[in-house]
């Protein structure tokens, strides 16, 4: 499939700049000629190894479908690079198309989260430590300002980022004469794709942004991956992924339902750095054309949009139908006894005490609440200072969870309503 | 220095916090301490291995050189990471301004080059062969089209891509009880940083982004270093770094001028590839604060704020230096015998041959100049059908490399007058 | 500290040559001048950016403490890489000691756990969903297996993987008339380094196999950190790091006890596989010296050494004072009403009912529990074909973690004999 | 091809656990059925998408072709991923014998252009300038001893670095009782693979070694493939990949013969250390099986495999057929005039004059050669101070490359000597 992909592009590409640069009938004739499906793929392949590139065998080919007259015409002012750089532009685009879809999607989804479960308190944990309460509905909406941000770097890469390869052997068109610039517009312009300033044979700015834009993407796709499967671990269990005949089962063991949309968001995104650190060491490339720093980008693209596509399809069913438990994170909010509170006791008998006596106070509590094996709040309700300053009703604003979510609900807002507009 | 730069950035952070959330007089006596000088930084050193942050020993001495009622106020609602991430931004900040400078220094002296060597011809090199005659002004254009495209997205970051963390213990801001809006704009203000949508602790798009481009100009970078030191290698010589008292010698050879900044570019840029793969590998971050990811980020984009600096001002003083050798240029263009214009034949002949004709005419001619060591001009003339279609004159015409430069001229012209403007 | 280290091992190089090469006296009196602290680092710096390494500044410096009829000794034969490759080397191995020291330390506090804890079952996890169960001790044991591994390869690195680099100029050792092999050996011996059969100055094994082995002790190390920060979490909390005064602590939070040992551990370890891909990446060195590639090895196996050995030791205090609660490992193996003990049940029903349909049995039996918030163990008993098969002791045994723990006392058994032999 | 292999490595295991566990009748029967050709792969595809792993599918499918009797001995014992760490073991051996095997024959390629040209006077290039003479046989036996350190490696990995994984759902291996350890034997002499003293699930060692091996190569070979590219260059042409109808041709130069294998090699290596960083940074894998970063190595390890195998191959097809041009190598030589010779001038003069002197003087003498362009014999058989001490024949013999080549021919000899021991 993916071959298949490129085999069109290319030949995208030699019927635009037929239809550039030769006769009108030549290039009717070539364009004709340009379908995948009337390729032997598997001789490409063989030819491929021969030349380093793909093009001399698909040329072979395609000359072969053709009259004499309209062959001569085939590639003409072109160069390998040329076919392949833009044929990579057109697999590209056409990649982005789902990926925008499903990221769109994703993000809606965490939207759609964020705005349900707005007012849904749940442990905060930083470290891996339960902290301080926070907001589902938080939660959700910092996961879709990661997807939002790769989200408008592929639409600005889409509009604008792609770019028409087409230099000639180095660059000067020289093979046509004085019509280059004329035939890099109509190339451009037949393929919808920008126009560049220069030939970018050598600069590889364009895939490498592309490249870099996927790797970002992957790590706002793998951090909501990350968090879920935290969530659904089995002692904390505070969100579970839809099931479904079969999903999630073990060969072995009845009872699992394992998130396994996660884990293979997580199994495709954990590829990325990687690849992108391929993309950018070899962007080093010699003179006119890379010498093997050049075709070693091909795969690789590929395999970046490929993997970034699948974990953003994976993460978007995720999302989609992922259950969250309000009931579990409230116990697991209140598991601890009240110290995941003590921040908040902190905050409260600070204008009372100051600062650094509250926090010693409470930090004392704490560590009795722990070794006692006791509720927070009991120790701290055996302190006057606590008492005399917060009272007993003060005390139990003090230590629920709801009355301390700061401006969760604020940003929740601000952040949905930023979005809609 | 660079320890500094982040002490004193996180102090930067903990004045403008005291401004926006303390009492006038508190908030100004904090400010007048917050002085990186006046700080112990080996203690630092020391409790940051105890913390895992810098932050708790920063806020010790800071709080320890104020008078208890101001001292109360220091770092009110924030958390560790809402200081060193903010710092990380002020760092970023101030190496971008020297960064940009310098870039855009290396792309006025690409500028000046490739006016200057506007029309001057020399061998284009294709998987490092002799392909097809450019410009060296060609090639400067397209050097300075990949340093461009890096400073612009430099200034998209410096603009907008920066942005204030502040979102107290697990973003909700709960300590600053209604008033956390406000205290991220003031902050925000003060600083003179973007205010983001929502924080930003464990959705890295920030830094990532920041990674990436560095990444990206990292690239754009080494690939004029490496022709840099390809041009100069002894058998080619087509340019040389400006000498100097020392610069280049070697400890043993005393005749070499080693390309030694085009050295120290690649030296530096060969090293951000992996980087940026840690900085994307790290953003999968765990709940409200990664456990390893999150303090993985430090040195590693300060290694990448450092590399690419140094890289660029080393770039920069190799291409205002640099010294082109037109004249070997020619003598290289001219060392194959004509081989190298074989595709300018092919594409004179066509009108009358034929391009398959006129390319295995002329492939079977350059095949013969090889083997038997020929000018292939000789073999040439020796072809009834390339002298009934081309004449003396006209072979001459089409063996000459200044005939065959194609719309390098206009390329050179169309990019630096779009430069201008 | 790390840059004093390089330029005592640069200094011990030239005098192993001096000895190697030179006249006695010549000798003696270059030796009695390599001493680091009686050079100019800062200067040192200047010049190294000068000449593109720090060698032409060292040697001045050298020659400058020196009567003329020494200096005319120093560095005779030798040129720039051979210094700092055999320089590389010997700090590689300083740098081995203390890593070596800490991963044994480290494994031999995994022996020490996989001992005590060796009856004591926990909860296996998979995908982080509790699977069925295991033993402290047999986790502990393969923790052990990992570092016991990395150690294994730094033993081998240290006694036969590091080698004197020496081939002067581009290999030939020319400058040394006939004498090359013999100064080489006596260079090797002097610093008890082993002697290649080559010189090794383009073909990079020796350093890429000690980045290596470093990446995946890295890997080793990183994965008993990982377990530690999981089995650490609030809601599991089966493991706790030792704490201490400070330790742990929050800047905000006073209850909190994070497992900073092992984020501190992660958070070097984060930076390795970055590392490795640079030193492998720049291996293709260009003829007989890397232009650029070579000179970013220096920095980059300065810290793959750095942060391995800040890994090692961290993890060796995490694992000496680690605090494992066998309370609360029963409790989480208890807490899904045995759901984990399914497949025990499945493998006890396979004799009386066939492997398949025990399994469905089970199956739909964990399926009612899950959804009617029952005990597995009342869905089963209610099950007249388990009851037949296994009557009430039958179930309550296959129920029991402590008799479906396999075969894991054997392995850990097994595997600390072996290790004590 | 790739996912042919792992279905019948996969199968494998399947056979060789019911040899070991199963009744001997059923035992026969699964190993019969155990044939990939008869699965439908299509199929697996869609049902590893559901389950995270291919294995649940591949059971299915396995089952449906037996006896209900047989079928109920499937996999017993065993979990998803002791089938998959197995199958790589086995996909890995395979995929090694060709790779040693063409590592090989590149080696004795290196071998013996190293005892072919021994004697034959190149310039050694350090930071791609010309430096001092060597041998093309040095240069060969360097390629050579880099190529087998890493044949080497992979024998060794061949013969103890692979390992059965067989642990059941946790490690335990509890759904085989007390036959567990006995079960991890029998599979492992069924397929000779060794038996590793601990299941390796999460500590991931073995894969890791393997990885890093295969990176390890890869730069080993890419080093000789640029500089089989830098050899090529049309400038420098010391060099040349054997030709034959098409390699290496253009798509519109007609005279290029360009150095395809060697740019074949370079596209392969230069993706190897991203994919090595991957399965480093994956190593982290959480408790008793990763979740995302356990199945990310699949792919990557066999990429891996095939583009290290692949460029083992392109490299021993270049290095059989490599044809060097020792006309051309005294040409390049002789080029600068003698400047390549100033260090033999040094040395030569040093007796007399000192080191010191001998170096300003001939330092001075290269910088008058090359601002006045004369040879740099002219130059010095200007000095007095140097036709004193050598003399005419004495400064020829200083300036001849013949007589400078150090102890090249003796480290060849030893290199091969001991090669063939």
């Amino acid at each position: 499939m993916e071959d298949r992909a490129w085999l069109q592009a290319m030949l995208d590409f030699e019927a635009a700049l037929a239809r550039a640069v030769a006769p009108p009938d030549a290039a009717e004739a070539i364009a004709a000629a340009c379908v995948a499906d009337h390729f032997d793929v598997e001789d490409l392949g063989i030819s491929t190894a021969d030349y380093g590139t793909p093009v001399p065998g698909l040329l072979k080919q395609l000359r072969a479908k053709l009259p004499e007259d309209a062959a001569a015409h085939v590639h003409r002012g072109a160069t390998s690079q040329d076919v392949v750089d833009t044929a990579a532009m057109l697999v590209a685009r056409r990649a982005l198309a789902p990926l925008i879809e499903d990221l769109q999607g994703a993000a809606d989804a965490c939207a759609a989260l964020a705005q349900r479960f707005r007012d849904t308190p749940m442990a905060g944990r930083t470290l891996l430590q339960q902290a301080a309460p926070t907001t589902f509905g938080l939660k959700a909406a910092i996961w879709m300002s990661g997807l939002d941000e790769a989200l408008r770097q592929f639409r600005d890469i889409r509009e604008s980022g792609l770019a028409v390869q087409l230099g000639g052997a180095v660059g000067t068109l020289a093979a046509l004469g004085d019509g280059g610039l004329e035939a890099v517009s109509a190339v451009a312009r037949s393929l919808e794709l920008p126009e560049p300033g220069l030939p970018w044979h050598t600069v590889r700015m364009v895939p490498a942004r592309l490249a870099c834009a996927l790797g970002e993407a992957g790590g706002a796709i793998g951090t909501v991956a990350l968090d879920v499967v935290l969530l659904a671990q089995t002692e904390v269990a505070e969100v579970a992924e839809a099931g479904g005949e079969g999903r999630g089962g073990s060969s072995t063991l009845p009872h699992k339902r394992n998130p396994v949309g996660a884990i293979a968001v997580r199994a495709c995104t954990a590829r990325v750095p990687g690849l992108v650190s391929t993309m950018l060491a070899t962007m080093a490339q010699e003179h006119e054309r890379g010498a093997g720093t050049w075709q070693a980008e091909w795969e690789t693209i590929s395999d970046l949009l490929r993997l970034t596509g699948s974990a953003a399809s994976a993460l978007r069913e995720v999302l989609e139908g992922l259950e969250p438990d309000p009931d579990r994170m409230r116990a697991n909010l209140d598991a601890t006894g009240g110290l995941l509170m003590t921040e908040s006791v902190v905050t409260a008998l600070t204008p009372s005490l100051g600062r650094g006596r509250a926090q010693e106070l409470v930090e004392q509590a704490a560590r009795t609440a722990l070794e006692q094996g006791r509720p927070v709040r009991d120790v701290l309700a055996g302190e006057p200072a606590v008492m005399d300053a917060l009272g007993d009703d003060g005390l139990d604003a003090a230590l629920s969870p709801d009355n301390y979510l700061g401006v969760a609900r604020q940003l929740v807002d601000r952040a949905l309503e930023a979005r809609r507009s």
